[in-house]
């Protein structure tokens, strides 16, 4: 079979040393992997100005993936990378799909005290190209009294329905097979409408699977007090960003976050990366846990077909986890990945 | 002094089992109230189709404040009652100041493990007058594959300016004077950069409060893993709305956790009512915690300058959660409502 053509954006902060701990683990597992890297993020934008040229976008087009450590710097004003080069990578790629597993580890601590580890294992479906990130709204009399700022919440049929009929799917994969709506409907009545409308005429081609609805407050609380409530769970772009860092937090820590933003068509090049962001704070001195990225490591080994592969780095994993309750607190960046490495090796 | 005129609006489900015990206990503090029951809710949408007759918004308007109990039913498409009752409650008497303490009090069990309770006490000043709230937006093409839906965020100079210096009132008066705007600047662009800006600019006033910044998803996760954290949050209504529902849950849960719609500026009456909904699936049966509601009494209070009450109340819930860590699964809603009444009267 020919070589997978990956594009590798390792991005700012601690980006760099996690992304190079996925491309070992990936290496080592065994897969002909050609990478090639691009140097996006703060450096570059300081540098030329550009934050992700034309031609650039279109080159990464003829990928078969992308992996993408972290964007963002404080040295850069807020939004600029975050929506001129994470956002337009996954609109224009048709990310709808924002897929973003919350599972505990055995061995992984939780903050929420008496949960088993099997009470926290759901999948977040987060709608990944419309909604509040559509950056459409405005502002008017900026910086006087009579000031006005509004933004949009876009929402489409189209756009609604393909990631619900994902959520669909992934419901029915599972055992559970429970799919929970996330919104907001008694305030966002007509987003919430189209969103709750499209659940109910999709679930009658699911008979085999159950749905549910929370509001986004309940949902913030039931993760936090009964997150055994939730299997997969389908919501807009800004809900799922709040959910699925909370998802991060009681499933042990945003350290072991994976994510993929999706397009199930392919008609473009998916792309991986950690929940995590660029944590300028620790940045260089080899403290971050390249877990969650080596975990979308996993799952883009998964999207690409490469199953056998996917699953021996989640079990590296798991394996590492179970382990490093002896000696977390001691290993570097490098030293997890060489830990994982050296099992996927194995 | 002349007699409190409060208005009483118990609502649906739970609400008017709780608002009973509040009552007996704002009566037993030794106020001299009058107290005056409006039936909205459910109940008369289906007797009369009325959520909030227009003379009854205007007969409301004479009260010194009103006490709510929980508003929602399942027999009423979501959104009627929140929207035409609630919320209409909320923007017409320019509540702007949606005030929710998030505090653990000792005793009380938290979901977070080792977090003593002094690491969760935290006010969130949530604005409640626009934002998504506003209810703007609309369908186009509905039911079709061509169907757009949209909502609108509205924020003004004048509505985040206003809820901004109450918050850094809050925080100046607290001895860690510390206040965290959540929003979502990186993505939200217009809006964020106003409440920023209008953070950044009131701040200069107040040198002596530290101020700081978290996005909304970051802060979700650090509810969770840091409460330490935060001291006083300001934030947009929705934003808020999730928040406090987290906050809730870390501090022991919805049963406790109170809230007042505030116009500072008392030119309409401001609102009391607990944070939880009207949980219809354990009304009726006595199973409803009624402390929510009795430290919403008790904001109510200070609210009306009664500071002595409002402490004693407060101070009669801390003896009973202290206390209740022996018999608190077999007391009624009635019977927490009279231990607590006990304290008060004593
Ligand atoms: C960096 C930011 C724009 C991004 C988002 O909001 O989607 C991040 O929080 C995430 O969840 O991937
Ligand atoms: C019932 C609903 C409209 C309301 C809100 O969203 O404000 C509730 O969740 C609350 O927090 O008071």
């Amino acid at each position: 079979s020919r070589n997978i053509r990956l594009a590798v954006i390792p991005g700012d902060g601690i980006g760099t040393e996690v992304v190079a701990e996925g491309l070992k683990v990936l290496e080592a597992v065994g897969t002909k992997i050609e990478p090639t890297h691009y140097d996006l993020g703060a450096a570059r934008y300081h540098r030329t100005g550009e934050t992700l040229p034309d031609s650039v976008l279109e080159e990464l087009r003829g990928f078969d993936a992308i992996l993408l450590g972290a964007i963002g710097d404080p040295s850069v004003p807020p939004g600029i990378l975050e929506r001129d080069l994470l956002l337009r990578l996954r609109f224009t790629f048709d990310h709808y799909v924002n897929l973003r597993p919350v599972k505990l580890f055995p061995g992984v601590e939780t903050p929420l005290a008496d949960t088993p580890a099997e009470d926290i294992d759901m999948i977040v479906v987060r709608e990944g190209t419309e909604g509040l990130y559509a950056g459409t709204g405005g502002v008017m009399r900026r910086g006087t009294p009579h000031e006005i700022a509004t933004q949009e919440s876009l929402n489409t049929a189209h756009g609604v329905e393909r990631v619900v009929r994902y959520a669909f799917e992934q419901a029915k994969s599972r055992p559970r097979k429970k799919l929970t709506l996330v919104h907001k409907t008694n305030v966002l009545s007509y987003a919430g409408d189209l969103w709750q409308r499209t659940v109910n005429r999709v679930a009658e081609e699911y008979p085999e699977v159950t749905t549910d609805y929370s509001h986004i407050d309940a949902a913030s609380m039931f993760f936090v007090t009964q997150p055994e409530r939730f299997d997969v769970i389908v919501t807009d772009n800004l809900f799922g960003d709040i959910i699925t860092d909370l998802g991060a937090a009681i499933a042990g820590g945003i350290g072991l976050a994976a994510s993929g933003n999706i397009n199930p068509e392919r008609t473009a090049p998916s792309m991986f990366e950690p929940v995590h962001g660029s944590a300028p704070d620790i940045a260089g001195q080899g403290k971050a846990d390249p877990t969650a990225t080596i975990l979308s490591v996993a799952m883009l080994l998964d999207h690409l077909g490469l199953r056998d592969e996917a699953a021996k780095v989640e079990q590296a994993v798991a394996d590492d986890i179970v382990e490093r309750l002896a000696g977390w607190a001691g290993r570097t960046t490098h030293e997890i990945g060489d830990d994982i490495t050296a099992r996927v090796s194995g």
